[in-house]
């Protein structure tokens, strides 16, 4: 009783998803408000679990060649203004720098919201010959878009994430650099956040400003609504013809280079939550949790229990563990596990000590393993792999239970009248139609999947013969 | 001869050094100028050095109880404006951003010059008792300051670093956290970046604004100019007293917390090209070497020759290594190993294969040793380790040499008109003979070095008695 009372109550997520959000984000101590609207404090355990994602994908894009580098924060206007549609789609959301130190500057600077603009600046001084090919450059920054309505993780005025820009000499390799990459954001998103994820192309309505191509892997959070999760752009010459980047090819020719970019954000963390979470609080996949073991003694008072816990941590040494040793009460301790996600917790007392045994409970499914202390080693290691495989599967059974199918308006109109989720339906590829759903029914286009099925020989809308099966929800 | 024109030449850092720096800074790929003034891009080869320090330096934080977290590059006016000293030192300098997408801002916000501000708005919402200290927090971001004279590295409008912030319950903790970074700072540089350091306290004059006592790491520059390497700021509690940061103590007293401040930035990198750089280009320690080894095949194309130079690869697999298998002449693949400051080059080639050896050439000396392929690894381990250590003394060796003793003004006078390098001089602690001493020999004060000296009896400048010893220097 005295413990449930130390732990606030968070809102169930059955009762108001967006304030059991916002609860478990604030009660797991990832973010702070600060006097900047729009503006978070991203606090250490919400850093921590960014510095996971950080190594892990950085890994990823350098085993692909990737390599990094650092360019301005400032954007002249005039370069932001070289590609037309791209400075259409950014410059009504970006923050501008008129003043620096005590003098008006001559031309106004805008904070970085992107930097196509500025590799372009780069990659036109760098690139001569197709020996300077290809550019494989990526980097790690915050970039600004001055957003009205913010939720932390999900939508900030600033926000932190990696961009990746790539040159190259034909349209080919610049259209693989642009799938490979997505292919890595979804190895990244399934084997690491264990969240599964709808690979395919976004309609040109939905596409990035400047764009050929945009490819997106889409989530679907619990609440059946769905999160862009990553976008790999394939730019093809437009931005090359606009800052004149050209290379001399092998046959002496002058030629534009062909190029990409591709990004993650911060948003990953709000994924991890609205995926994994539950009424207790967050639940980490093992790969990305800061603490992955915590070892909780019983009775710590009594002689040789904390011995022997520390004694524990130095037997798991090969995870991220940590021992509990506060004058807190184990119910409290039990409940800050759960709510700050730690995958597995080790219960140890004088009588688990006296018949050489732990008890290892999991985070995600509570459930409670006996453990010798000899095969600690070997069961946490077990019990890790596997949790992290079977949220995995949680979570791609739930996507499944909420993807529907729709034929027709009138089927279309009645899934998203009752249900939040994937709906699956033909489309005949005119933006007319596109245009219609979104604004009668409030969804958007998530994206055409690679993996294509002919559900009808009609678009859902006009009735006119489809083309194309895509993937509708509402989105954060 | 051909291999000779391949190559561009550098200045030489005898006829002019600042040519010499912005030489190799440009050949050896580390930096490029961009269309916005004073912001710079970090190459790969650049950026790789910086996440060499990042690693290190972070682990060396984390081992002393500091956390990483992430603050909003956005400071509002009012906000800054708290701290009275720290406005008037930072206001001049910094970037105004007056618009966010198309309206103006209802008030401003400057662009983090540094985060002290920041951090209190922070702390004063999450410490409320003695139990929430000390906190000890650490951000990787870039700040802007504008200055009007820029060098790559040195000194740019933005530039990358570390900030750490702490906040303690009493002036004693405070302190004793002030120093402890700084001997991290030291221990960083002479143990990573093989760079020597003079460790002490600034003057009041030269103190960072708003700090009750800054603490630097003073290093020599191969031209013999000082730079401020890190710096270690005690606050006391004014910012506390400033923004109300209040926490309830073990007595039920409400107190104001101490805070301390540390930061060390991309300079680093300069400082790195300056002490340790040659004619030839980058000379860079192990530690902080991307490629710590190239392997260089000899008549390549010759049966066998880069099949044996991949399996040293593969046996040489704990360090960073490359196989150069361009087809550039083996030649110019030595010179660009020399710009490019690889601590260590293998040369391999037919008749080498035929005995059985290799040979291992070092960067720094030139120094050539026989090796045989089943010593390699053993040999390489121990020549880096070597290189490391002997980096640091030679270094050591430059900043004695280079080091004075100024009893009166003439003499100070005369040293700094022939030679450039540290002084050493006794003071009186009045500011007056500083600022004399500064106005008319343009040198600083660089610290008051906590390995004190008794020189004479009598202040350098106005010949009264003396207080403390100060070291002077030109600075960057």
């Amino acid at each position: 009783m005295a413990d449930k009372k130390l732990v606030e109550a968070i809102t169930s997520m059955e009762e108001d998803f967006a304030q059991w959000y916002t609860d478990v984000v604030k009660k797991a101590e990832l973010i702070d408000y600060t006097s900047v609207k729009g503006c978070m404090v991203i606090k250490p355990a919400g850093y921590a679990i960014w510095e996971l994602i950080q190594q892990q994908l950085d890994a990823m894009f350098k085993a692909t060649g990737v390599q990094n580098a650092y360019l301005p924060m400032f954007i002249p206007e005039s370069l932001l203004q070289k590609e037309k549609d791209h400075v259409e789609g950014f410059a009504p959301e970006v923050a501008w720098v008129t003043h620096g130190g005590l003098a008006p500057l001559q031309e106004r600077l805008c904070v970085r919201p992107t930097s196509e603009t500025l590799f372009c600046d780069y990659y036109k001084n760098v690139i001569q010959s197709y020996r300077d090919l290809p550019q494989l450059l990526n980097q790690w920054c915050s970039v600004v878009r001055w957003e009205k309505e913010t939720r932390p993780f999900l939508r900030s005025r600033e926000f932190l994430w990696q961009e990746g820009h790539t040159a190259h000499a034909t349209a080919e390799d610049a259209e693989e650099r642009t799938i490979l990459m997505l292919n890595v954001y979804a190895d990244f998103l399934e084997n690491v956040l264990a969240i599964p994820v709808v690979k395919g192309r976004k309609t040109d309505k939905e596409k990035f400003a400047g764009a050929v191509a945009t490819y997106t892997v889409e989530a679907l959070m619990h609440d059946g609504k769905a999160l862009q999760s990553g976008t790999s752009h394939n730019f093809g010459d437009g931005f090359a013809q606009a800052f004149g980047i050209q290379y001399t090819d092998k046959d002496n020719k002058l030629k534009h280079v062909h190029q990409t970019s591709w990004g993650m954000t911060t948003r990953l963390i709000g994924a991890v939550i609205m995926v994994h979470g539950d009424n207790s609080g967050l639940v980490l996949p093992p790969k990305v949790a800061p603490t992955q073991v915590v070892i909780i003694p019983i009775q710590q008072k009594k002689e040789g229990v904390l011995d022997k816990a520390f004694e524990m941590k130095d037997m798991l040494s090969n995870f991220r563990v940590k021992v509990d040793d506060t004058d807190k009460s184990p119910g409290w301790k039990f409940s800050e596990q759960e709510m700050r996600g730690i995958p597995l917790r080790v219960e140890v007392g004088p009588k688990d000590i006296e018949a050489g045994k732990c008890v290892i409970c999991r985070r995600d499914t509570r459930e409670k393993i006996e453990v010798s202390f000899d095969e600690l080693e070997a069961k946490v290691a077990e019990t890790l792999d596997k949790m992290q495989v079977e949220m995995l599967e949680r979570a791609r059974a739930h996507r499944e239970e909420h993807t529907y199918v729709a034929k027709d308006m009138d089927e279309l109109r009645s899934i998203f009248a009752e249900k939040t989720g994937f709906v699956k339906a033909m489309w005949c590829e005119d933006q007319a139609c596109e245009d219609q759903i979104k604004e009668e029914l409030s969804v958007t286009s998530r994206c055409m999947p690679f993996e294509q099925e002919t559900l009808s020989e009609t678009c859902v809308c006009c009735g006119k013969p489809a083309k194309k099966m895509v993937y509708w929800g509402k989105a954060y």
